[in-house]
């Protein structure tokens, strides 16, 4: 099996600490492994280094290549732009030699969390299993742990194997309102899309030129003539691959992923699955706190003090500090909008 | 008139911007002079640089040269460690040629805050002119604004002049509680000891010398053998000028100075002088700030962003920040304290 880890994101959740040049898939949030370390250390010992892909962008590929010195660097591949990941899943698999994308593609987002490691890589093995006798595209889900807004669902169908749970999905629902969301967890027909697909390479390259002929064409042009990349690259259809294919499917199965996942989707997030000291605070870093609890505190650089505060995120880094409640750490993206304005590239 | 400031202390109150070897004193919280520079300037053109004496430590005596450059050099005194404000008044007293502390001297904290300059001056007159003329020892009482418990107060007497408002010191009293601090307010016979006294050098000397016998023994060895500065003035009694002195004197007088007098005692009392912007936070620096309101932030290094929160102090340094609501800004030392008590030097 190939793993294609998707490593070229550039999200603002977790500024100050993230940058456009360090983005969170390159952060170490939880211990001294980056979450794309993470990622990669998760698939050991069932994906060998030598069989792992990452897709980036050529602003971080140094760095990808630093964390991860085991995968072969030519397996780093460097997109010359964003054009949205049909593109760049699409252009990864036609990169693989025959051999390899004839076999079972993983393709696994670069910052998510996963706590049991080992369920993680059983239900995976099982995937390509599946894959492998019958030739599936499948998805891993995510079991809801609640009626989360801010993710796209899997509404399941008939069952394909009592035994492991293989399903079919019977459509891909967009990011719902909270009743809708409250609804599909409590059928229990639903699960979390994770963005973590399974499928032989070749399969999916057909399926691709038959309802993203476009991007097919231009994938073909850059292998026979590699040095046009940029150019071509440049023109192919920006499309996720949610919404360009996947949705588009007939035939999609799952089986259900129960092993501590979490998208790290902001600071609030991340407290909620580290562990807290016993004032009740997460720290990181040199801090002083004085009859304060339920905070979560960053300091990346120098010194945080603290004194009888609840339930903020304070995170300190060389030239930044960012101060606010952990439910509205989200809202650190209005901060980045300002300083976009202000043409405050630095700090960006 | 001499003028005598008072700059040796070494409070914790404005931590993290103050520091061992910068105190409250030497920093510019509010414009671009400090609150000594702002001393100094408050008695002008009334009295002129060559009649400022600044007392200090030997810590802070560059840095006090450095921001008075007006004041002549050997006029700035260098305290070989601190022995509490009876000595430190003592000695620059007698530090002054014979012709200067036969006059008028004013003793001025370095690090308190008022808003009218001129009436400030013009109240400094009167009570020039009073000790001149009938050679009082006075202290200016400050009109109290609020029940507080965190200062000493004056208790009036007898009426010495209707017009300026002059009026016997019956007694000095302690800081009170909160009951007693409210009958001082509502009797309207009390003003809060603000540290500011005027009396004849030669005057108050010869108190010195009733009262505290010691102290002005070892003065007088000192103007004898300069050389054995240090180690006479490491015996001096270390008492202060209020409880050694001024408590135990039967004839002070004081006129009543109400020119939005502040001690800046906390960041607290700091954001309730200072004025707030459109979104009602006071901003220092640089600082983005998204719902958020009321706040103190003090960016002395790099940049603050604050997100959807009410009633912070946040101070940021280039190797630390604070973060405490305004009104528990004080415990501050708590914080000082722990870093203390961790051997934490470089940030004390």
């Amino acid at each position: 099996m190939q793993a294609l880890i998707l490593a070229g994101g550039s999200g603002t959740r977790f500024w100050p600490l993230s940058r456009r040049q360090r983005p969170k898939q390159l952060l170490a949030l939880e211990g001294d492994r980056s979450l794309l370390q993470q990622t990669f250390d998760r698939l050991q010992p069932q994906v060998p280094a030598t069989s792992v892909w990452v897709c980036t962008t050529r602003l971080l590929a140094d760095q990808v290549r630093q964390q991860l010195p085991e995968v072969p660097a030519e397996q780093v591949l460097e997109e010359p732009e964003g054009r949205n990941t049909a593109a760049a899943i699409g252009w990864a698999v036609r990169s693989m030699p025959r051999a390899a994308r004839n076999g079972v593609v993983a393709v696994l987002p670069a910052d998510h969390r996963v706590s049991d490691a080992e369920g993680f890589r059983q239900r995976l093995q099982q995937a390509e299993e599946a894959v492998e006798s019958q030739d599936l595209v499948m998805t891993l889900g995510i079991e809801p742990q609640r009626p989360e807004t801010g993710y796209g669902y899997l509404e399941l169908g008939e069952v394909l194997d009592q035994q492991s749970g293989l399903r079919k999905v019977v459509r891909f629902r967009e990011k719902p309102d909270l009743e809708t969301a409250r609804r599909f967890v409590d059928s229990g027909r639903f699960l979390w899309n994770g963005g973590i697909f399974l499928f032989r390479g070749s399969t999916f390259l057909s399926l691709l030129a038959a309802h993203l002929p476009k991007l097919v064409e231009g994938l073909e042009e850059i292998a026979a003539e590699p040095n046009r990349l940029a150019e071509i690259y440049s023109r192919l259809p920006a499309t996720s691959i949610d919404f360009g294919l996947m949705e588009k499917l007939e035939d999609i199965a799952t089986l259900p992923l129960d092993c501590g996942w979490s998208d790290l989707g902001s600071w609030q997030a991340l407290a909620e699955v580290l562990t807290a000291d016993s004032q009740g605070n997460i720290c990181r870093g040199d801090v002083f706190s004085e009859q304060a609890s339920d905070n979560l505190l960053v300091a990346d650089s120098g010194t945080i003090a603290i004194v009888g505060l609840e339930g903020l995120v304070v995170v300190r880094t060389g030239d930044t500090v960012l101060v606010a409640p952990k439910e509205r750490s989200q809202e650190v993206r209005e901060i980045v909008s300002q300083l976009r304005a202000a043409g405050r590239n630095e700090l960006l």
